[in-house]
């Protein structure tokens, strides 16, 4: 179990044989584009990658490397944040790219089923030509795949009012690592048919076995939505305004934090002109609301203007059209660009019941201030969930790759202690890994190790991930 | 593995010793109240029933009957339709009366955390206080408990608009069969941690765990709600209007549908004249709309009342005060009682895709005329999921426990053509098991019976339930 075998001319036949020669790549060219996602700098080449175009394929696949007992790693876009497509031990990178029809949207129950290589900005713009809405919605949206997407149970901006990509799944056509293949549950609203083995494949990272199809949920398409940013004096009072807005009995459609440094790099760095931030402005809130009747839109946008203003906010920002709705958005999602190209940095995905945000705010910065790290923090506050950047900016080797791991782990029991966890949405992957024991006790662990093997009694799936 | 060992003297002397000994019941009248729940006219009896008030003192008590081999069977408020909650293989009822209090109401974050025992209505009524709102609403709310909610993953009405318990179940402390305490998850809107182990306790039916405590989610509550009451000529055209209203763009708060038998006995039942129903008319639409928005509410009731008027509809009444909705509302959460009040039946539970509700609904008359059983409908259409009440009438007792098997197995295999599931909110417990094969391919049962050992390798919780 513990030693893979290394792959063979052999395989390379057989792999040709299932997919067809042009979908075995083994250049070197082709294996370091497969080498790294976007999570820090980190580089795994795999030995070969495979890019099958059905579920009979990716079958055939795991059949043979349970046999040969070569590691798999399936990949989706390659935009994740927490190393989960790395092929850490080499072997066979299966990319689920080609996987990339939708198969049928069902306009009569609100349902699609899609292959897991469609990019998630083509699905939603799909549905929403038919008047219907698939609200999950990553800042990678136009590259990240919705298999990717199924691995992390990403969320996005919307979750806040509509949820997370699990409450969207309804049903997965499920490869086995022995290659069999099963559909995890049902194409229904309700469901108490047995375990729910669909909640447990979404956000298992890819380790339990290889989704190949997927249906989803839709809902009605809102017609309207208003936006506005509003820039306060202090980041624990914006993130303060945030639970206050829900206690009100608003629920909107967005609720994004930014630090001042996130909103200030992304402006020069996008060269943007429409915020002008002012000198005491320490952070941002980007609010919308969603709905289908302008008029409550208009009354609910005062309502939230009315509770911000409680919080010492400056002058509020209220989008006046499309267009600076876009810009507003544009902002807000190319912050981690832009936080990236400043600097080398780590980003922490630590979430917290909303209420516990200025805590968890005015910790990380306290353990920045003690293990001598500067910090951009943004995220959906909303939800509580806080992406912390830790900026390499002058920290020495021995500082971030060895001290700065206790300063991490110092967070991260912050975060638990505020009754939060230390994965809203980017999943544990590789580099989450080593902090799993301040979240779970040996028990717990112990349980999802278990479970693991009960689907992959060999770690041939994504080893190296989660706990693996 | 297979034989349990039988109670002993010794035994209720180490239980009286962890619960006390007024706690410790083994008098006839006792084991017979606890022998059955609201599944047909079942009866097992346990040997002894325990009612713990602590977590301490139930670990101690999974401790002592993993040690010396007890089947332990947890049980809510014993308003199970699947049998879910009964021992049949006698041992140790475990009671979670006791544990009923509501340990907080968190306004700050718009959560609760609350025991298993607390009744689902006591817990609503609790919140709606603080301007709160906890959704799921099985019709017997009165006496049901959360815990048992959450076994079952339960629905009702609002699951249409609200979606189900799991929806709600943030984190739960869950006892494992070797007494062991963990928590599932963290109290938090999202969370890529690791296994989703809370989503695979909920629906579980208390085959993995005993849930011990419960953090909820909670929404503002809405602050108006409108009700209408439709008669329709044909029962399929009413389900048929089900899905046209969703495609409009309507999601009311609550879509349930009646068969015509349905609604007069109830009505006969409950001894009210609130409704007439007409000779012609074949079966009735409950729809519901909720907001804080008076005008939306009456514009969304216009637009499904011009919907519906489509399909061939009656005249329709809309409720003109809250009394009326009431009383509306009582004879849809009656109705189980009244069909039951009328002839022992059996009650399936299934869910569809919920345009293929027509299809459902003529497949289980034709299925009826075949094997000569009369079926009374009725459920939450909007979620696709029917109540099909089979009615044992002049049914013999070889028809009856017999050829009738055949023709629920046909409509199970009809519901899955359609896309469905045998259990939409009721669980699989004792009298679905003998149909779990329709749903699932044997690879598919063999994961989950391989995580049933995962937590309980001598399966002492909860024997024979599911697929056990």
């Amino acid at each position: 179990m513990t030693n893979f075998s290394r792959l063979q001319a052999r395989h390379l036949e057989l792999f040709r044989d299932i997919v067809g020669a042009a979908n075995v790549l083994t250049d070197e060219e082709s294996l370091d584009r497969y080498a790294h996602d976007e999570t820090e700098d980190l580089h795994y080449p795999p030995e070969v990658v495979l890019k099958p175009d059905t579920t009979a394929q990716v079958s055939r696949i795991m059949q043979l490397c349970s046999r040969e007992n070569l590691p798999v790693t399936p990949r989706g876009g390659g935009t994740g944040l927490s190393g989960g497509a790395l092929p850490q031990w080499g072997g066979v990178l299966l990319s689920t790219e080609r996987l990339n029809r939708i198969i049928q949207i069902d306009e009569r129950n609100l349902q699609v089923t899609v292959e897991p290589g469609v990019i998630t900005e083509v699905l939603q713009n799909a549905v929403r030509e038919k008047g219907l809405f698939y609200p999950p919605d990553p800042s990678s949206r136009g590259s990240c795949l919705i298999g990717g997407n199924i691995a992390e149970n990403s969320g996005g901006p919307k979750a806040v009012k509509y949820g997370v990509v699990r409450d969207y799944v309804l049903n997965l056509e499920l490869v086995l690592p022995s290659g069999e293949v099963i559909w995890t549950g049902a194409n229904v609203l309700k469901n108490s048919t047995g375990y729910n083995l669909t909640q447990l494949v979404v956000g298992s990272e890819g380790t339990l076995g290889v989704v190949t199809k997927i249906v989803l949920r839709l809902i009605p398409l809102p017609k309207y939505d208003l936006l506005m940013l509003v820039p306060f004096r202090s980041a624990e009072n914006a993130c303060a305004a945030v639970s206050a807005i829900f206690r009100a009995g608003y629920t909107p459609s967005a609720l994004e934090f930014m630090e001042r440094d996130a909103l200030e790099w992304v402006t020069r760095y996008v060269d943007s002109s429409t915020v002008k931030i002012e000198d005491d402005v320490q952070a941002h809130l980007l609010i919308e609301v969603d709905g289908n009747y302008p008029d409550v839109l208009m009354q609910e946008m005062e309502g939230i203007a009315a509770v911000v203003t409680e919080f010492d906010c400056g002058e509020i920002l209220f989008a006046e059209d499309h267009q600076q709705k876009e810009e507003l958005w544009k902002l807000r999602r190319r912050v981690a660009e832009a936080v990236k190209a400043n600097s080398v940095y780590k980003e922490e995905d630590t979430v917290v019941p909303r209420a516990e945000l200025p805590a968890l705010l005015k910790g990380v910065k306290e353990i920045g201030r003690k293990y001598g790290f500067h910090s951009v923090c943004y995220g959906h506050a909303g939800d509580g969930n806080l992406h912390v950047n830790i900026i390499r900016g002058q920290l020495t080797e021995a500082q971030w790759n060895g001290t700065l791991k206790e300063g991490i782990r110092e967070i991260f029991r912050l975060v638990k202690q505020l009754g939060g966890t230390i994965s809203g949405e980017h999943g544990i992957g590789l580099v989450q890994k080593p902090y799993m024991d301040v979240m779970f006790e040996a028990a717990h662990l112990q349980l999802m190790k278990q479970i693991k093997e009960v689907f992959d009694p060999q770690h041939i799936l994504n080893r190296g991930k989660i706990f693996d």
